[in-house]
């Protein structure tokens, strides 16, 4: 491996990992654990869960992968807080979402050279990827790999025993 | 800049960014909300950011970069739970050790070149590194980078008015 492969494929890895956690975090919560808060009047598990669906499915179209799989999302988990639409999704419509996104995102992913992710992304424009190199698709993925760990450590606290 | 440049400084720049939020998260916060549970019989905002501080200044060593500063935090929030032996520490002294492990530390992080962030780190033997060279230094920053997150997630909920 290069020097470039060896440092996206860590960076790979550990966007795996994240996800993998908040999976054996949502295989461990039943559904009705799911409508728990994280901290009293805050988000409940399920809407974290559809928000990182709704932000991890726009990533397609963000790195130029192809097209989003959920754009109804943005509406029940972007532009909406909690219960105020999100409940016109079940828990099992949720749960396969969240592994389907993942899924087809984490083998897009696995098909890009260390150069592509180096390529800007496509909410940065020409001129302005020209002045900030840094506003690149590899800044993305690092970046959606912590908001997952952001959001994933409040939704560990709604499992029963385990703030760690 | 070459690729493997790009790439390092792209991951430097995410961790800077995660311990700025925390920064801010920070100054928001009053000595007496350090006090407040992330979620009822969790963590205290204090605990969290004690348990980064020994996590971070533990990279000294682990990555090779000098003695690390505050090993007794270990004892206070890392081989104990929550209000054991934490409060020994004034809020003012967390708060100047926080600034003062991850000053130094980014500071030695910036000198770094991307061929070093690709050697092992100390926790892994020459032989184990030999079959798997993902266990390098910029898999541990990676993996730091999203456990700041993680606990910087839980950390907010201490912050009246703010989820997310």
């Amino acid at each position: 491996m290069t020097q470039q492969e060896l440092l996206t494929q860590t960076a790979l890895h550990s966007w795996k990992q994240v996800i993998s956690r908040i999976d054996e975090a949502l295989k461990s919560l039943s559904d009705e654990d799911l409508q728990r808060e994280v901290s009293p009047g805050r988000n409940r598990v399920f809407y974290l869960i559809g928000h990182l669906t709704a932000v991890h499915d726009r990533l397609f179209p963000l790195l130029g992968l192809g097209e989003r799989l959920h754009p109804n999302f943005d509406e029940l988990f972007l532009d909406n807080p909690d219960r105020a639409k999100a409940d016109v999704l079940s828990a099992g419509e949720l749960r396969r979402a969240w592994s389907e996104v993942n899924g087809k995102l984490t083998a897009a992913f696995e098909k890009l050279r260390p150069e592509e992710w180096l390529l800007r992304h496509n909410a940065v424009s020409d001129d302005e990827f020209a002045k900030k190199p840094l506003r690149n698709r590899f800044a993305v993925l690092l970046s959606r790999t912590n908001h997952a760990s952001f959001h994933g450590g409040q939704a560990i606290l709604a499992k029963k025993g385990e703030g760690h």
